[in-house]
């Protein structure tokens, strides 16, 4: 079995995390905020590829900045055992989502090395571009460029909100690489991620064994009404966008307390009313929904729920745009039980549980068998919020679920 | 009796809303963006005051921008007539609101000029600055400080959207005056205006005496949540600002729609979440509220109804700041008689009716007799919009009430 160092993995957590710090006022805490493609994502970049460097990793960078560091097998031949995940961030975030299963992964590398092990098969640790989807628009972004869902021009060709092109800021950071952004298919993908939920900890299990990652629905909705004056023009002769805005967003709370949708979650995080002065009606309003249901078809019906009511807004026009649409991915079930096996000879109990968040791991699913190990979260999982944290201990256990895994399938 | 020239008038508001102009994609049309201390609003000064500068008026700019035309009287020492309005604009007008009257004012001088005319008393056409108050947050200012409600230092020390302080503003575009802003009381102050609501055309009246300004609140309310992931945080766990603020503006609607407030009427102008991304519950929202009405003890009640509803909002905090406040004012009944009595003399049908809007004249009215001449609008009177509208006919019955109405005064 290997043994990982604990301490070394927390303060390489913690050294990451000093990188798009902030002091978050709606907390009082210290936030991250690296969002991908940022200066602060390149610092991190280097200073992720100085350890993968140190670990005696073979790095390479492809076409769209997803990073690899290659540890060789004893049969250099084999398709790699691939584990890994991202370091950008939301504006908002802490210091675990998505770090905890890059540098985890390194971890796993730093204790093989320790312990001068070898393993049959190859193994290649990832740092995966703009999972978060929040700067460009598109979640899980270069994993599924590299898994062959989206082109490369697709994510070439993505603005940001002040309109700079994501193929410019990958050359302006200095992470457009050279290896081809299409990936071979690996032996297995393990992906080691926080649970950013409340599930672990409600039922007592420091590690989870993930079934699969529930339907995400991401749309850009832009309202149109009449700009008309606030103190004359007469109630019932307004088209007030930022009304109808408004009572899209109630609906939604709606649809979700109705149980119709099952397990439904609705968030609107970005409401903008225009031109969003006291004085005047809003004649525009552009909203985003995020809708997430482990169930497709009743995903399915609750999107028909709000279209039917977008359609019947008493609005100007609607116009709708798909950000984002992925149906529930199923983790493979072999992985799976060699997940749950190691952690059983580890003394490590586990519990299964779908992921309520979208992960690179769904990504490579379609081309390789692929599970996830997630860890315990406390204050109720909270997460995209600088009071996400996961203590030193369940980030360790973890981390060696992760490492004797990936060593159990790099020797199959 | 003074005949003015309707076709002076309509060509100097058209060329007046050249200035600003923009293409308005909500309507098709060509709109006027001309906010208060722009650029396009120091070319708009520049046009007035070389008009009245033509006209033989004797021009001065006073500490805050408010521009004075002074055609001098047979007496001078006596107290002036002054009549005015407002050159600046929302960032979504037409070619009328406040021009109308700065423009009919110099249309009167004009139409003396051309008679030979003169006046017992000093007549003077006024333009006051940042009356629409959307680029500083507060509406009326520069008659306000003119009227003494504001002080000079508090207007110099607002700051608009990007920090630029109003102050600085008016140095930069060259229109920071010497004339103390201070104004000594007028004889009489009477303002033309378009009427921006439905009524006079409703009831069949190019012209209408106004009573006087209903009151108008402007609150900024920011609430405050709590940042969370979107995908995995159970909907009875979240603290959704965005919710709340949309709650908000609902509630508002339901105030108007509940008949207890009497003629209330609500409007949400901006409404905007943070940090504004997809995939997190925003953990703040900010919404200006304006609600209008013509009667003070309603008006007391819906505020005091929705700073209830404010405080029992599932939220972690509510800050709430004026931006303005004023009661209902009401206007000269000797001043509404002179124009109601010169409008029959005209031949002009005229009726009475409260103002929805607020305006310079409400200022002026704590200063000296006041009333306002309000002209229809087309399309139920929309206004803070390009399809504002009042036909050159309609425009030119107001001006020519308005002219004789100051010559009735300046006579006196």
């Amino acid at each position: 079995m290997i043994t990982i160092d604990s301490q070394r993995l927390w303060h390489s957590l913690m050294e990451l995390a000093e990188l798009g710090a902030y002091d978050d006022t709606a907390t009082g805490l210290v936030g991250v905020n690296r969002q991908s493609l940022t200066d602060a994502d390149a610092a991190g970049r280097r200073l992720l590829i100085g350890w993968m460097r140190d670990a005696g990793l073979d790095v390479t960078v492809d076409e769209l900045g997803n990073i690899f560091g290659l540890r060789e097998g004893l049969e250099p031949a084999l398709a790699p055992v691939v584990i890994g995940s991202h370091i950008d961030s939301v504006a908002t975030a802490g210091a675990f989502d998505g770090c905890l299963g890059v540098l985890g992964g390194l971890e796993v590398v730093r204790s093989l090395n320790d312990a001068d092990a070898r393993t049959r098969r190859p193994l290649v640790v990832a740092a995966w571009t703009e999972e978060e989807g929040i700067r460009f628009g598109t979640d899980m972004l270069g994993s599924a460029v590299a898994a062959g869902r989206l082109t490369l021009e697709y994510a070439y060709d993505l603005v940001d909100a002040d309109g700079l092109r994501l193929g410019d800021e990958l050359v302006r950071i200095g992470f457009k690489g050279d290896r081809p952004v299409r990936l071979d298919p690996p032996y297995a993908y393990v992906e080691c991620h926080i649970e950013q939920g409340p599930v672990l900890a409600g039922q007592g299990f420091a590690v989870g064994v993930v079934t699969g990652v529930q339907s995400i629905s991401w749309q850009h909705v832009t309202l149109h009404g009449r700009a008309a004056h606030a103190g004359t023009t007469p109630t019932e002769l307004r088209v007030d966008a930022g009304l109808a805005a408004a009572q899209v967003v109630v609906h939604l709370r709606e649809m979700v307390a109705s149980g119709k949708y099952g397990q439904l979650r609705a968030t609107v995080g970005r409401l903008q009313t225009f031109p969003g002065v006291p004085s005047v009606v809003p004649d525009r309003a552009e909203l985003t929904v995020d809708l997430r249901n482990p169930d497709d078809a009743l995903m399915a019906a609750a999107e028909a729920d709000l279209a039917a009511y977008l359609e019947a807004l008493p609005v100007l026009r609607v116009d709708t745009r798909r950000m984002a649409r992925t149906t529930m991915v199923p983790f493979d079930p072999k992985i799976q039980e060699a997940i749950a096996t190691t952690a059983d000879e580890l003394g490590i109990p586990t519990m299964r549980l779908m992921s309520g968040a979208g992960h690179d791991a769904q990504e490579l699913a379609a081309i390789t068998p692929t599970a996830m190990v997630f860890v315990r979260g406390q204050y109720d999982g909270i997460s995209h919020n600088p009071r996400e944290y996961s203590t030193p201990e369940d980030c360790a256990a973890g981390v060696t679920v992760l490492a004797n895994t990936a060593v159990r399938l790099a020797s199959s």
